[in-house]
């Protein structure tokens, strides 16, 4: 493989190249609210008790290297990938069938039923339903193919509390900005240049989604002002990520929102006889707000439900009027053995929710084998392929449960496996890696500055707004399906040999580039 | 005098009330760069070596009542104040009067003086200038009147480096934001409502001023690049306010700046044959750009010339073609000694300047008796007042020196003139204090919130370009005059009960209300 410019990029700087960077950088991020809550470990909260102080948010200096028609395959599918998603959402009995195999493992997945089960026994009274959903992927290279071509794989589907679409509106502005004051060295102008960037329009786009849902359900019934109830975890560092969408909704489309801690939820919020959602501003006892939406931004996580209390609270605004974004039912859409029970090889499945062959066949192609470790067929198969240490080495091991976190990668699977009690071992499922191609970039998080290896993730949002189809009418009916910009985090590879520490990563922008051309 | 809502203006707030007002704010004023670096005292330099944290900037929680009449006259005013100071630096002989008087008592103002012979002596070869001035007046309550009418009064004219203009342009935008989702209470809308609210244009407007130069200036005779130098000190604490002007000169005005730390100028910059002036930026040593405008954000004060070197750097960028805002000649028309010669009663100088009568008296109206402390039969009377502790109670002694602060206030002015040999009164005048209506406000500094007795000191900015007149030729020529927005900034009046301590205050906006309603 012949080397080429990409080989050496990002280039390396002179110490005053490096020095206009990181100042510009600093200086533009926090006046375009490019920003995070400090880390306790930067900053001890008795430091900063009334809560001033902002850090930079994690960023990577320059946009990293993508391929563009990864990128736009990413982007063109996200429109299917709603369909999907929204159909499996409308389609009880499937996902029963689903969640029926985890009820006993997955504690989370079964409270989440239950929740679905308590609001069917009194009936839904809100037959919309708004997705927010990121879809993520990594780029695959197949090394063992001399061409070297890459294809989109998918990491997973999110269809709750999907994040960073506020900070990405910003870091692809900022990157073009940094080229447009010629932050970037002009030995770089033929790989990083106006036509390679990418603005990402998460920010406006998903506030756009809210306004749909706001406005689709309806003029108060008793001339109550109307908001949209964004459900928070408290505190939150990332409060500016999400602030932007508040502000979009409000400044370009005239939609209030109020942040409600999701443990303050039954404190502030209560359903009238017809179960409209009311909810009285703490600041304001004297005004009642009749809530459209509900948007999640909490409530993903078991971590969220530490007591009964939080749960009644879910069921209490699932039981509601409001649109939920997203509603009970597609949250567990989004739990992993969906994805897992799609990405089965030679899967009935994804016909079921995607009739048309085309279309079905486009998404097939992003995902990357994903098996059971149960007693089927592929699960057998699946297990033989864990406990075998080089096997093993192409996979990795992902509990279905929700909330990110505690995957087990390669070589340490089978030593996890054999910790494991067997009847434990379908709360997992089995992973091909995805072997993205090896990348290099320099990482600003915390104050610190990390250059080395790292892989990108790609994100593509995607707003639907569809109708469930409560007693069969209209079911099905989608009313709202657009794709929503992308986010492209980028984090450590998690190679021994130190750079970028592995972790959250960067929020990053993509600089598009021919197939092919990036890593070997 | 009768009760008026005013008189309990800010309205106390529930402890939900202030958690929802801070916590909007706190996440506002970072996600819009409404934002200072800490300051040491609040975040040490070594916990944070790559500067990426930031703090909401020191805020007022409501804007504060402002007579609008006051207001009105204020921005009114600017252009003729623009006219009246341009004026002044285009006169050298006058000039030259005026700081013969202080040569040798203020050496900041004679080493200008001489920067200024020094550039004459080679022949200046750029006959434009270009001034950002700020005017800031208080509103003077005369206590002895009943019928308690309010005029504005000027304390300063500012022709060198007047800040907050990018600051002011959010914390305006904040205060009407707080207002639309209704932060504040109900009971004040009265009071706060989208009528009594004014949005300061100065980010916006200043960067338009030095667009204005930059085009005027011409093309390169090289061909090189153009670009604006914004000569600054470092660190800057209050750097996001720079930057927005940065911002919208780019954004805007499609024009680049780059940010010259003022004792590095002899490094990166230098001067054609023909005086040329030609700026390397250290990140890229191979590209030079020929500067159209030198905005200067430092050097204004004796602290940013602590050797030689510096001064050799001011007289290097003076004796340059590119246009200065503001010329020596410009920042000398701004010291004290000039408002004092205007101001002091029965001076016959400002008609030198302002020939229109109606005119002249407008701007005449604005100013507080100012006396000189010299040999001149007002000096004399001044002195008399100033060595009386009852008289010298309505008095402010001020040093003739430019940079601010070192104010000795009322009956503390005999005992300080006690204590200085009679050959350096003269470095001081005496102003007539301006009595401002009792206010009251909230200020959020550095983390800590207080509640108090505060004054507010408006601004008003303004843009003038204009021709010296070099041998003589379209002399006092004219090109740009407009106003350009205002700030509010307010402080704590200083009382000894506590409440907000004095220093620098916060940036506030106004609330218009009518005239005799603020205050007794």
């Amino acid at each position: 493989m012949g080397s080429s410019p990409h080989d050496s990029y990002p280039p390396e700087l002179s110490p005053e190249e490096q020095e206009y960077l990181l100042t510009t950088l600093n200086d533009w991020s926090i006046a375009h609210g490019l920003a995070v809550r400090p880390a306790p470990s930067f900053v001890r909260p008795d430091q900063d008790p009334a809560g001033v102080l902002a850090a930079t948010a994690p960023v990577t200096l320059f946009p990293s290297l993508f391929p563009r028609n990864c990128f736009e395959e990413g982007l063109a599918i996200q429109t299917a990938y709603n369909e999907l998603y929204s159909a499996i959402a409308r389609d009880e009995d499937w996902l029963k069938g689903i969640v029926e195999e985890l009820v006993d493992i997955d504690d989370f997945v079964g409270k989440l039923w239950q929740t679905h089960l308590a609001v069917k026994k009194e009936g839904y009274v809100q037959d919309l339903s708004l997705g927010l959903f990121r879809s993520d992927y990594m780029v695959h290279t197949d090394q063992t193919s001399p061409s070297s071509s890459s294809g989109l794989k998918q990491v997973e589907f999110n269809t709750i509390a999907s994040s960073f679409g506020g900070l990405s509106s910003q870091i692809s502005r900022l990157h073009r900005y940094l080229l447009s004051i010629d932050a970037y060295p002009s030995s770089v102008r033929s790989i990083i240049n106006e036509e390679a960037l990418r603005q990402s329009k998460s920010a406006s786009s998903l506030a756009q989604g809210l306004a749909a849902a706001h406005k689709a359900y309806g003029p108060s019934k008793t001339g109550r002002s109307l908001c949209v109830l964004f459900v928070v975890q408290n505190p939150e560092r990332n409060v500016f990520d999400q602030r932007h969408l508040e502000y979009a909704l409000f400044e370009e489309n005239s939609v209030r929102a109020f942040r409600l801690p999701f443990e303050q939820t039954l404190s502030h919020t209560k359903l009238d006889e017809d179960r409209t959602l009311l909810y009285t501003p703490p600041n304001s006892p004297s005004t009642t707000y009749e809530v459209t939406t509900i948007y999640f931004r909490a409530g993903y996580s078991p971590d969220d439900y530490p007591e009964e209390k939080e749960w009644n609270a879910r069921l209490h605004l699932e039981k509601s009027r409001a649109i939920k974004c997203p509603s009970v039912l597609t949250h567990l859409a989004g739990c992993k053995k969906v994805q897992q029970v799609l990405a089965t090889p030679h899967s009935p499945h994804l016909k079921r929710f995607l009739p048309n062959d085309q279309v079905a066949s486009k998404v097939l192609s992003t995902f990357a084998p994903i098996y059971p470790l149960d007693d089927s067929e592929a699960g057998q198969e699946a297990k033989k392929l864990a406990q075998n240490v080089e096997s093993a080495s192409r996979y990795v091991l992902k509990p279905q449960r929700e909330g990110g976190g505690n995957n087990v990668y390669r070589k340490a699977i089978p030593t996890f496996l054999e910790k494991l009690p067997q009847t434990h071992w379908p709360a997992y499922i089995l992973m091909e890696m995805i072997e993205p191609p090896p990348l290099t970039n320099a990482i600003l998080r915390n104050g610190e500055l990390q250059r080395g290896g790292v892989i990108g993730e790609l994100g593509v949002y995607g707003v639907c707004l569809w109708r469930n189809g409560v007693d069969g009418k209209d079911a099905g009916q989608i009313l709202e399906n657009w794709e929503a910009g992308y986010l492209l985090r980028t984090k450590g590879d998690q190679s021994e040999e130190g750079g970028v520490a592995a972790g959250f990563g960067a929020v990053d922008s993509v600089c598009l580039v021919a197939s092919g051309s990036t890593g070997a």
